[in-house]
């Protein structure tokens, strides 16, 4: 049966491809995606595959029953777009002034809608049950993943397969890591509240500069001496923002940064750290700090049996001609939920457009298309494996 | 002769007041004056005492030549106010928005008009020729006092004396230091320029953030360790600029601040460790700094005899009942610059408001309307003594 | 054939333990192990097996050439002991004083010698050749692998394998990991050159102190910000030595540590960031600095196929009750050249005596003499492997 | 008669070299003059001078009662000497290894000897009663000053006056300074207690070599950021003691350093924000310090009145060219303690030897002895001035 499968996933190349530039025309920004939402159901009706929508948001899950005994296995695509401005010149151009898909979120919804289409017609031979997660809200911490599973999306599911079309990957490469994939990624905001005054007086304030000055340097030593040298981790500092006169020391100062991490242990260690550091630093002025933690997304963990489906028998996807095991990757991605719930692997799926060499979130960002049939094999390669298990 | 000016001015005493209330209800901003000069120009016609205008931009200078012989001695008082909106609630508060004579030159103007009145009567019997010096433009570096001198306001004058009214100072009192009296104020911009990146991605960057923090606390070395500890100085970043996004590491990082001191043989060595500090940063990063660094007022530096008139023989001056030698302030005045070029003395005149204290610049500071006749005659002071000496 | 040489081993044991107990007693530093050496070449003597001996200093290589065609595999055990003077109150304790095997090494070179006569007569039906190298000097650096191999000891030698007793690992466990196990160690020594003064003049001074005290905070931005977060590495700074007198400041301090790393690649990017966070530091002060840095033994680095001889096969060890791949150990190893030049791998042997948790280099480790045979079995199924491949 | 006085102790010039002479070749140390202390009992013996010994130590007081009425004026020579090997080729040399009278003590005694022997064959012309206090131990805190104080030897006097011979103000020279002349000079240890551990292992570990590192760096903030800038002070770290092996984390961690301050308000401010800056350290790890701080000599501060006879009257003194007001000295002298109980005042007489510019408590330290009659007359200035007043 799969190859045919396989077979028909190749006739819907053009239909895969026509969906995906449509919705490249028509991004929508996180948790903002109704229309997007609208056209997968529409599709859906179309293909007349059952669907619910309105699942944590604006997720639609729809499902193939197989006449097969079998696991319910769940594919999973994302579809929000980012607030960049497309700098491509190319018939199928975001048609929305400040709004682009610079992550390839649209090829994963044409993709898996791909999918559908092709299964749908062996439905009786099919083993187990085939769940279609479409997810919004990738890029927008807290995200769309965590509703989605709050909302049922994962009840009476066995496992979960998910894909991520990558630039800097080769077409026809399949890449992962055992264990953590992606990064947990947490955002973070400083207060140091001090005492303002005349910057000619220091002796009178609290100094909030030079609270963060510190803080600046000292926070880095939870990376190189407080955390297990052997523990992935980086802590940064994007936004410093203190004072509006240069000749006046202001009441506080504000630091603004991220975490990331590869193993969810070191987050609350993080936190301690922080706060030990923080601590110290506003003690030493009799000022005082507050530190609001964001816990953003859990690292993506990679369930070692569902991923040597693709790591060690990733080359019988037919295309594949290469599969690789990669270091992590310092990014974050949603798909942690799933997996912190249900076995299963996220892989990428190469997509570099040989000699237009821009990452993802870039104004010129874009996918080889030939990607979207390995994509879909590719995900069908996990629920096939998995039902063969 | 002495006593019958003093008296004078006790009878001018209310026209002081009117002077100094209508300059009040019409405050002007550094080097936009135009009105305020104008109004200094209609009152030196209606005495009929002789003036230059437009000096150095709206600088005025009036000058009474006594019949017998002696020095040239000028009085200044300057005529700008600030963008701060007046909170007071009086009868003559500030008529425009957004802007009030906060920090009293006000009075400085109605006093040296009084002056100029007070003595034309005596004109026959006045030793020496009596300069005075309506400067615009005190607040704003670079001020007005330079212009008006490279414009000749100081030609033929041998000793310059001036007051500031001081709300921190009780009334008839007059207060003032040997040697540095008032800071030299300075003011600075540092910008790193780093490589910018992902935030999670740091050893591709340079990071300006973390030197940023470095600079914060080691540019406090310099005062503490790389000058004579027996030299006052101050260095303090009031502003810090840093990223737009947490998670994004920014290409630049600005630091803004100010320099003071009272020597002015520091200056030069601030600025030199402050590269030397700056440079090890950068260097340290393969990145690059700016400084550019913006020399201020200059320290005001009493001249020993002079200010003697009135730290020891200050009690000569008919209703003040103390004077005082009080540590340097750290606040800057462009009289420096007189005192660079002439002897003379900066002092400041007691003008507290009981139960009233607020300070310079605050949107309720006001003055004791006494201690005009009080600063009138010590300016006045000046100009007998240095013609006695 | 194998079942019978591992059955001699098990006859061999109290011969085996007999010859640690001895080494135990008699231990000779690193680089100095002349009798041990000679011990070691007379029990060689006794069994008739050729040597040669002072290869790179005490050094001796033994080998048994089996009958059979096959490949030249080496194993490999220590035999320096270490400066502690003996705590554990046992009949066989070091009758040196300060000196001790507190590392295992006595039972390294025990079981490698009971392999050598538990092979021997199986001479005829042996394929390839066994090679004993006997190595000096492992506890410090240069070592005595490298001046080994310089000597030719791994001569004609296909593959090489080696294992440490390891007192944290329970006994009839196997432990090791893919890639980087041990971590490379290198020592360095800043020296910075100010210039010293009586200790109430800093500013004529260039305070050495002070630029200390920067580069201990700055170093460890190494780590956290240059490095690739996604490289393992320690930079640790363990003596600090300046100054004599509290109130002089001196003309130099000095910096002593240690830097762990487990790829390569970034041992000379952190040589290089060291140059640059000193530079900038000493530039900033118009001082200067030596870095000294001694590169000491680079990571051990397993081979991908000899190592999982171990980790995938090595349950097929008589007595070996499980393997398991574990973090790598930021302490340090010269067998790492050995896998520098030739296909093999290392493992530990554990030899966790329950109930005396004792680190290795405490005065009172010891090992669970059981482990010998264990160690014995696991180095020959590393050469019947490789025999085999 | 002070003519006549005057003329005597030009007289006993030759004497006054020659005990000086006599005691620089017989120097003891601090708290050790014993054979210092009965030279000078003996020669006030010689002299008929009643005198007490034994007084705080080896204080010696002597006392001349003149016949006329007047106040009682104590004049203070130092006698101790210093742990420095001689490098003078001198007749007189120190005949004691590696102890010297390096800062002109022998000097101050012959001087003082000289006053008294000049003055008493006028004792029955002179007004007031004159007390010599020969002091031991003024190198080393806590000093002599203070037990002698405590055992009575300002008991009845009035005023106290005291000279330093200075090597660095040239001969016939006075210098001294308004308010505070001479330094407070504090010590002080800090001691970090972390948690010691494996150089590889710093998350295991509370690295006290970055606390400590951090503290050097951040201790300065005391000086520039939160003493007032107008009050001079000095922090200086001289030694730190970290360590003992490169690749192992130490327990502690210790810093001695000095305070130096012109203003005794500081001191107490000083030490609390070190409290307050160390604890914010140890807190940041969970570790602990401590501060053991050893207040030394407060600051000396001269009386207004008793100074002005040195600095403006000082010409008055036969043989003095040049009276001249100096910055501060960051050195300290225990002659504060006199000052804290008596009006009085503290000068430098010039010694110094054109050509040979060696620094008090250099090997090669040497005084022009023709300052000593200077020093004997400018001493007796002060108890002449003090009974006109």
């Amino acid at each position: 049966m799969w190859d045919r499968v396989y077979q028909k996933i190749d006739e819907l190349n053009d239909k895969m491809v026509e969906d995906r530039r449509y919705l490249h025309q028509h991004p929508e920004l996180s948790f903002e995606e109704e229309e997007t939402s609208k056209y997968i159901c529409k599709r859906y009706d179309e293909l007349g595959i059952p669907y619910q929508n309105h699942i944590g948001g604006y997720g639609v899950v729809a499902r193939i029953e197989g006449s097969k005994p079998g696991k319910t296995v769940a594919l999973r695509a994302d579809f929000d777009a980012l607030p960049i401005q497309e700098e491509n010149d190319v018939p199928y151009k975001s048609k929305v002034d400040g709004i682009m898909h610079a992550c390839g979120h649209d090829g994963h919804t044409a993709t898996l809608l791909g999918v559908a289409e092709a299964v749908l017609p062996f439905k009786d031979e099919l083993e187990g049950t085939m769940v279609f997660i479409h997810q919004p809200a990738e890029e927008y911490a807290p995200g769309g993943a965590k509703p989605m599973i709050e909302d049922g999306a994962l009840e009476g599911v066995d496992a979960v397969f998910g894909t991520h079309l990558w630039a800097n990957t080769p077409l026809n490469h399949i890449e992962s890591t055992h264990g953590a994939f992606m990064a947990g990624t947490d955002r973070f905001e400083i207060i140091f509240k001090g005492k303002g005054g005349h910057g000619a007086m220091p002796h009178q304030t609290k100094d909030p500069v030079v609270m963060a000055g510190q803080a600046i340097v000292e926070l880095q030593q939870i990376v190189s001496r407080r955390l297990d040298p052997l523990q992935e981790a980086v802590l940064t500092i994007g936004v410093v923002e203190a004072g509006e006169a240069f000749n006046v020391i202001p009441d506080t100062a504000i630091l603004k940064g991220t975490v990331r991490f590869l193993d969810k242990q070191v987050q609350n260690q993080v936190i301690d750290e922080m706060h030990k550091v923080l601590g110290g630093i506003a003690t030493s002025y009799g000022a005082e700090y507050e530190l609001d933690y964001f816990k953003g997304y859990p690292p993506v963990v990679n369930h070692e049996e569902e991923l040597n489906f693709y790591l060690k028998e990733g080359d019988e996807i037919p295309g594949v001609e290469m599969t690789k095991e990669v270091p992590p990757v310092m990014g974050g991605e949603d798909f942690a939920y799933y997996l912190e719930e249900r076995p299963g692997a996220f892989f990428f799926t190469g997509a570099q457009i040989e000699g237009h060499a821009y990452p993802h979130h870039h104004p010129k960002f874009n996918i080889d298309e030939r990607a979207l049939p390995i994509a879909a094999k590719a995900l069908l390669h996990g629920y096939k494996k998995y039902q063969a298990k």
